[in-house]
């Protein structure tokens, strides 16, 4: 199955066999050339699942959380698919965590599946992928994709904020630069969730989330992002915060304007990748490193190697169309 | 000065006027159309700075180490320029921590400019502008630019990573997810530094972080990345990581190296920047959102979408030849 036939690996993923859906993710993971026919095929039978990011800093427990939330979800009788957003390694392009061994409790359960996704060099290339992966999850059958990330990147926050719903998970306790965070994902919350509650500071930390909350004037019927306490590791709190997402899923205005954000930045990297995709067919590898050559040699500068690379692309038209001044 | 005389800004910054780099920066953060022009002449000017990567998780005291290094740098008669990556809103697309009042001990020097920059909304802005503000501060005659940045996310990480030098800064006693972050910026740092190394668990993180690159094997002449305590806040070991960091930039193959990979990085995503030019250029914007209606309603997917825009941009192909399938 090197040379997949994509028309029978998407029925295999609709029909929901958990095998194709894993081979699929592989394939828009490492951006074969079938990947886009896959996707097209895919996405029409997608539409149906409900969204959710988690995110938050490192050691705010988020791995023991969706791993409680996913328990939770089960037991409505739902099937979950897993994406859990590994930081990866920049030269490697591995994914760090590799298995996800915190999962096993699910292990043996058919309706959850579980994937860690992690970036393959390429700019953007992990939105996209994740983005693509939910969707693979969302034509199998799976009702609820949870995506967890760690939030605090350009990349990450934009996986996590067209989710149809996003919960950022703080932890009380840590240094002065929480407070940063906190701020740079307070508009992208639509639930707060202080994690291991038990710590010392907790109610405090509800409290400057709240305080900071009532700071903002939202329209008169907008969503006001509850703040909720949980102790992932005994459970604590988790069925709060699913009937808090429920209710959120109700509200349609949110879930539109959500997804529309989604797919236009989807569309958008779809073309970038497209001439991304030109560039590497119509420029010869050897010359795209003579010119990074005589960029580090000092002999041309970026933009005019950029120029010229974006001129080969263009046979038909002079190189000073393409620059930023033509 | 609203549409600037770029022969005249860019002589000024040349000659270390500190409101023409203020300027010139703020001009690639907007990226207007005369950035590129302007960061064509500067380029010439550049090369000579050392440029450091500071990065590590939220709560390592990455600021005051920042602080406090520059201090040490100063002290040598060094000109210090300090570029503060703040994880950003995606809503509002401003810095969160605005103006770095943390900095405020140098702020009657001449001979430290300090600037905070976050993303303007467009993927790999942050790390484009950073890159070309670390260019603007290099040509203006600083002789060291330090680059700080929260290490999680794909573009901090590619910030950092095409540094001269990269310092990563870890902090003792944070939750089981550390062990991910540290693992995935393991192979970047040429230096650590265990900050708060007055806390408990500093000689263990010391311990581990050793353990881990002693399990490496790099080639015989490979430059060995020291793990370095430091206490920022009382200024403990921050002149030591200065020698360091002294004795690294000496060692001219890593340099040339890690400048080939910045230079590369840095055209290949010009050229991704000319691409979404002609798109916005070519492509009336009513069209991508009536293209991004179909796909929200269903009628379209997302890759038919793009095919349909890149399309637009070749008049004289078809459509299909845009495709990955072509």
């Amino acid at each position: 199955m090197t040379v997949p036939d994509i028309g029978q690996l998407s029925d295999r993923v609709i029909a929901g066999d958990v095998r194709a859906v894993a081979r699929a993710i592989s394939l828009v993971e490492d951006r074969t050339a079938v990947s886009g026919e896959l996707m097209r095929r895919l996405y029409r039978r997608a539409g149906d699942a409900y969204v959710i990011g988690v995110t938050g800093p490192p050691g705010a427990g988020k791995s023991t959380l969706v791993d409680r939330l996913t328990a939770v979800i089960r037991s409505t009788g739902r099937k979950v698919g897993v994406i859990a957003v590994d930081p990866s390694s920049p030269f490697t392009g591995g994914a760090i965590l590799g298995d996800r061994l915190r999962m096993v409790g699910h292990s043996d359960d058919a309706g959850v599946f579980v994937r860690s996704m992690a970036t393959r060099g390429r700019m953007g290339g992990l939105a996209g992928a994740t983005s693509d992966a939910a969707v693979i999850l969302d034509a199998a059958g799976y009702d609820v994709v949870v995506i967890e990330t760690v939030g605090v990147g350009q990349d990450e926050v934009e996986i996590v904020r067209t989710a149809d719903a996003c919960v950022v998970t703080l932890v009380p306790g840590t240094g002065d630069d929480v407070q940063a965070l906190k701020a740079g994902i307070m508009e992208i919350a639509d639930v707060f969730v202080v994690n291991k509650s038990d710590l010392n500071g907790a109610d405090r930390l509800v409290e400057a989330v709240s305080a900071n909350l009532a700071l903002q004037e939202p329209a008169a019927d907008a969503w006001r992002p509850p703040v909720m306490k949980t102790e992932a590791r005994k459970g604590t709190g988790v069925s709060d915060l699913w009937t808090v997402l429920e209710t959120f899923r109700l509200r349609a205005s949110d879930r539109d304007g959500r997804r529309r954000t989604r797919s236009e930045w989807r569309v958008r990297e779809l073309v970038a990748e497209r001439f991304a995709e030109e560039v590497e067919r119509v420029v010869p590898a050897t010359e795209v490193s003579r010119l990074i050559d005589d960029v580090v040699a000092g002999r041309l500068d970026p933009q005019a190697a950029a120029d010229e690379i974006v001129a080969r692309t263009r046979p038909g038209l002079g190189s000073g169309s393409a620059g930023p001044n033509g």
